[in-house]
């Protein structure tokens, strides 16, 4: 017996923390996505204006399994 | 002239060998995607209980070209 | 709030040069994903027949801001 | 005059944050390694369920001081 | 027309956390440099003191656009 | 409430096939960790004396969890 | 006898082409630096507004001679 | 005293499986290279046509010892 | 049924532009070895004299099959 | 008939070389470790104070074989 | 409290050793830089003329911290 | 005009230090290849017996110009 999941790589960006785009992307995922099983946080950036952290960012790399 | 492909990620898991979850996962997306080229096994993990191994991962990345 | 883009990966190949490779790799992409907003050009490759180049590929990573 | 230390790798999962995650995993290290001096975080991932994030976990490589 | 921007490194720490690094090291970075347009966060660790983590140290690729 | 699992890095080398020294190293690991979760294949090789493969080598990453 | 340099890292955009975005980032650098050697080219990036490339960016890590 | 070899990198590709293609290589690579010490299997990959795995390929660095 | 092919790494410099040093660094290749099939351009760089650039250098991986 | 060894990570500072600070990361890890066959030097720093050099660092990742 | 520090990289060659290069190297950055922490040793190359080393070379990347 | 080199990859192992190791393996490279422009130490790892260093090896990238 096999069983297969895809890895589709998604960025998200919060105004409040990188741990609330990690939230909102997957959110976000789960939206056009089933059976999420988890994420690799693959990378984190500021987006940064007039000296002041305007957005966190984060790139996530999400698995999640295919219906058999 | 110009021809384009796409590259998808996939993991598959076999209770067999290494070799069996590359043929299984190329089968199941063999499912979904026409022309399917190759693919490049990004990495191997075994999964392991009481002992013994139980399941043989591989991560995919699997190359097919788009129609034009 | 928040803002969700995804990435996903293309070949592209031309018999021209590197830059025409790329140029219709993001008009290929442009037909089937909305909100293309750029791209990142992870490898360079020639494809070389009685030693002479027949084409220049490109590995695209394009990424495009999922519609709220 | 010379002086050795030890890297060693741990995961840690907590169900709170990952810097949550990166505590808990040091209180746990300390109680059978002396003398740690720090540890880089090496990979972030989260676990997810019903697309509800279950838990954040980290990968940490921890240097401590061998007793001379 | 062209546009020039420059990539420079540092590390901040903090007692607090490691987004409180973050921002830290932006602030004094934007103390002496204009224009900053962002930051990648490279690498994370934590410094710890009997078995208790002192500090929270982030290195931060900060890029910043060049007057013309 | 949280977890806390190590890694430990090990060879493992076969006179048959790659899939025997993973077998091999895992068994071997079995007897001094409990909780084996599972192994990452880091790296395959392979020694060859007088023209013919004599071992198949691994390196494995092992994750146990460790008792709470 | 010994010999020191510099590298900084510089990025550059350019309408036209990857190798007119090399050319602006060296001429831009050779307003502020002195014996510059030679630049390594980390990355190629496109930015992309309504399907069309906008911009042909490069990541450039450039050599300078330290005067003596 | 000092020895010395070198490291050359082939590919081989099977019908069969990857141990197969690294039996192989190693066999050509013998035929024109003396004293063979071990290779590396730096990447495995498989061509697909019409949903069937064709050959299985493997990258291998080869490392011979030089004759004093 | 199997397939053998050598990857050798050969620098290319031109004055005029990194393609042209890919298609110099190919032809000169090409009257060594036989077979080539591709190549992979591993890294871009430029030599600067001057404020100017003088030599626009590539790093290539170039693959040519082994006659049987 | 299969073998294994396992790979610990250590670091090591001397006051005098690189050099010595591998001899010294040797022989502490020889006191405890049997069968020690050999070491990778990961990473090479230096520590400065007051513009000096006040210890070579080397990581070492120490391969030992387990007893059978 | 927060501390920041930067990070520069530099080349250094020497006649004699990598150990004197990465000597001359912290002298020279000490003459720009205050409070100079450290310094990895990302790279070590040598420039050879008629078969004989003329330089032994590194790159460093040189942590010091900013004054508050 | 253009320019081309090649680029290959020797291991060198002397009893003494890694910098003789890289001295000897220049002098046997320069037995075989004409024009020897450098080297790039890719890797440094050393041999034990008994608890005592017996070789230290390097791993060198040679690059040697070809004549024209």
């Amino acid at each position: 017996m096999s069983s297969i999941a895809r890895v589709t790589t998604i960025t998200s960006r919060s105004t409040v923390s990188f741990e609330d785009a990690v939230r909102s992307g997957i959110e976000r995922a789960n939206e056009t996505l089933r059976n999420i099983e988890g994420a690799w946080v693959k990378d984190h950036t500021v987006k940064i204006s007039d000296g002041v952290i305007t957005s966190w960012q984060v790139v996530l790399e999400v698995t999640f399994v295919l219906d058999s």
